[in-house]
């Protein structure tokens, strides 16, 4: 299939790569330059600009926010005058607020859009093992689920609203934080019970939580290691914000997602905002009194 | 190896079998006369008193609570004038302070203690997969391998301090009860945006937390199905207050586990005390104005 | 002094008939008929649009939230082609991101812009007693005292930029929802202790809490009666919110607000949303399993 | 009337010696010599033990905590073989527990009982300013309301069971408790917003808050001045802990008390706990990422 690529970041290009792969052709966009090159060098075309590459079956976005996402879809209008039978596939993270804007100027401009977020870091997303939550027409997600395929291990489809596959994300996003806010309290607790933080928490995560996202952060928790940042800090205030914003669209009190937001401000307010959102370890750490 | 056993609660009872099934010899002992009859039938001696089952090599404890193991080891003087080499081992959660009475006791009458607690609900005892976390002297526990050996999967050794091995399960069960609520707002935001909990915490915990605790707790919460318990909500906060109370000691803020007892009280105080304590569940959709 | 008076609710319908008693002139505006023609008949003139009220010495704004300024002051232009030399003084409670614009469209006319919010609900406004916290250049605020004189008692210049008077009044009215949430859950925990919450609640405003804003939430806790409102929940989550959104500026936590929105979330949930803003002590309640 | 007083702390010697000043004659014992001295030169008598203390018409305790009054009433026997008539007073601020077994003892031993917290600080009680909460058997308060009125400004019957007089307490402390939060968290509000906290939190106790529990912690806080104490962080921990703790009994979840109970901790384990309980500002201040 031919597909045009909007954001090629870690994420991105990963996703472009299997693209390619699997013999799609993938013609990719984004601000920065660097990354576009090395995509080119794995055999992507480079469109000239988030038009140029609007064409052809399908044209998926992996753009970092909501003001990514508005500067190329409503400043920039992108669909205005467009000729295009692609359809639009959204898979990055962003609020409800957003996504009904896209869902609007899609509508008005007659694209077809599907949003299809993910779960999975960029290892899991250079391996092909996304797990993608699609949600919008069930035709429009046929003809692409050849793409899905490409890039992940499983496709679930959420329901027949796009605003269903954001829901899905965000409310995955805020389970995370908070089994990495749980791995920090009971390292915190372990540590001043003088013992090591590192081999009980990966008994835990041997026994109780086998699986990946556990044992990744129970690691780097362990090991006090939160440089070079798999998921900035700064990405995870923003994920948990979309969280507690969609609670209060829907009136949800989330009190975890509340101490949440408080401890990402604080990591914030004292210099991590740019370490791994594991780093929420350090507050719990810092309250307790233990050294840095 | 000789073994006497007290508690046989559902727990117990499938250790004890288990210990059975690998060919060793027990002696049982509790309160309760029901469940001894059944040991019974499956080659369990029976003791007429705790102090009547403290002999052979080890003499291993699964009482409910503090209190339990209270009433039997202090009040009840059960290591008064006792002649016995057998290694007493604590498999029960318990309180710190408690821990440290029953440490303080075993001393002065020469009594090697381990402690062992363990992570796994009935089903995971009776098919011997429980994980065991042993603190304590190291020859003690060399002695009694094999008995955790036939009652479990693995065994870690997480300390040359009894204390160690119960600050583990608190700090693991404080965990679970972190992946519970967070299942449970999880669900009041997807149920509140017109989703399936089901269906869409069948998503998460098949990608993200593919994990058999993730896995039972998703399902009940789900379903909205709390009874029978597999776990009361009462002895969930037992295990929240357990948590609380360790991070005192060490002055550790909690502040996930307070909003966990926040929780709880208010499960308790609107009549589930009884279910499931999964059945915090319903503390956050009636927060969220959600038809019970 | 001639004034021009945009918003005539109930606070703003008192603060411009004290305008009147003192002897100023007032051209007031409103979207609602009604109240202008109560103040008619207080000796007003009745603005045919918020451009012709923009005019004479002074032009005070006393709009409900956020999106009314916008409305008039933005969107509606108000202030494109203005030849006035009047003193614009906002005084309602709005967000710090309102205000920015605010100063900015103020700025870019030439407009001179006071922010001065206040302290007291209507009863207060119409005894002449308000606290007004102004802000913004010092010589502006001179020339419009009197106009503070004749509404408030006392007024304290908290600053040279308009924002910080809404700083001001954003950690006053956080502080004011905390009281009530301190009388709520004393009242949940005195009447669960079979003792009477009004009673009890008097005792403790009389002696140490000894100030209308206690006393007045304390009866109103105390005698469960939330109708009808004084001030509306909904409004109290609104200012919850700008605690939070000015908290999340400058990156501070602030653990009392997430818990304060959480419970105003939960009321206006479970159908609370027009009651007094003191019916958080039914959530309060409902969590102690309390009958309503 | 002649009263024994048992505990001369700062608070007991305040108030012993505006007993002295009203003609009463006071025996009194503590454990510390000092301030026995120094109520002799004011007039009192020293007893040997608190045993010789309990004669008269009256003997009141204003010992520290649950501990002391245990060592005194159960583990030191105090009321057996007793050949008094005294009514038995207990100022202090106990647990409900603690209470209970003290009502048990004094009702084994036919002595009659009443408990009477008081609002204040020393300061408070030096003017004879104190407000107190009586509860008991309405008969042996009447006999003792003139030791009251020569203590404090007003005497509020609460109740007939005597542990009414320690709820009413425990629940005022918390409420002083989230004050200090309250002014804590608008603090770091102000600061990061560049304003001076001391001015601001001084405009708002002067118009809202007008009331000297606010005026004196806004300007502790204001001031960043928390040693001396006047009333220690320990100590109010111990506070938060029994408002908890009475919320367990009862079964009423407190989240307000929850966060403070978490920032108490925090404060302890920074090395606080001997500054005085306002010092949880520093909490929220470090939290805010504000330098010490």
């Amino acid at each position: 299939m031919q597909v045009g690529f909007l954001g090629v970041g870690r994420m991105g290009r990963a996703m472009a790569t299997n693209l390619l792969k699997a013999g799609h052709m993938v013609r990719a966009w984004d601000k920065a330059v660097t990354p576009l090159r090395e995509l080119e060098k794995a055999g992507a075309e480079i469109a000239s600009s988030a038009r140029d590459a609007f064409r052809g079956d399908a044209v998926i976005s992996m753009l970092p926010n909501d003001e990514a996402l508005r500067e190329v879809f409503i400043d920039g209008a992108l669909l205005e005058n467009l000729n295009s039978a692609a359809v639009s596939v959204n898979m990055g993270t962003v609020s409800l607020d957003c996504v009904d804007e896209l869902v609007a100027v899609h509508a008005a401009h007659g694209v077809a859009y599907v949003a299809a977020t993910v779960f999975g870091r960029p290892d899991v997303a250079t391996a092909a093992k996304l797990s993608i939550m699609a949600a919008g027409d069930p035709d429009a997600i046929d003809r692409i689920q050849p793409l899905f395929d490409a890039m992940g291990q499983r496709t679930f489809r959420v329901g027949a609203l796009p605003r269903q596959a954001n829901i899905v994300k965000i409310a995955g996003n805020l389970m995370v934080a908070c089994a990495i806010e749980a791995l920090a309290e009971a390292a915190a607790l372990l540590r001043k019970h003088d013992m090591s933080a590192q081999e009980i928490l990966s008994v835990i995560v041997t026994s109780l939580f086998n699986v990946p996202v556990y044992q990744g952060y129970a690691r780097a928790i362990g090991l006090q290691e939160y440089e070079p940042p798999g998921f900035d800090l700064l990405l995870g205030m923003k994920d948990v914000r979309l969280a507690l914003r969609a609670g209060e669209q829907a009136q949800v009190p989330l009190p975890f997602a509340s101490v949440l937001a408080d401890a990402f401000m604080d990591a914030m307010a004292n210099g991590d905002a740019h370490k791994d959102w594991a780093a929420i370890a350090r507050v719990a750490a810092r309250r307790a009194g233990l050294p840095e």
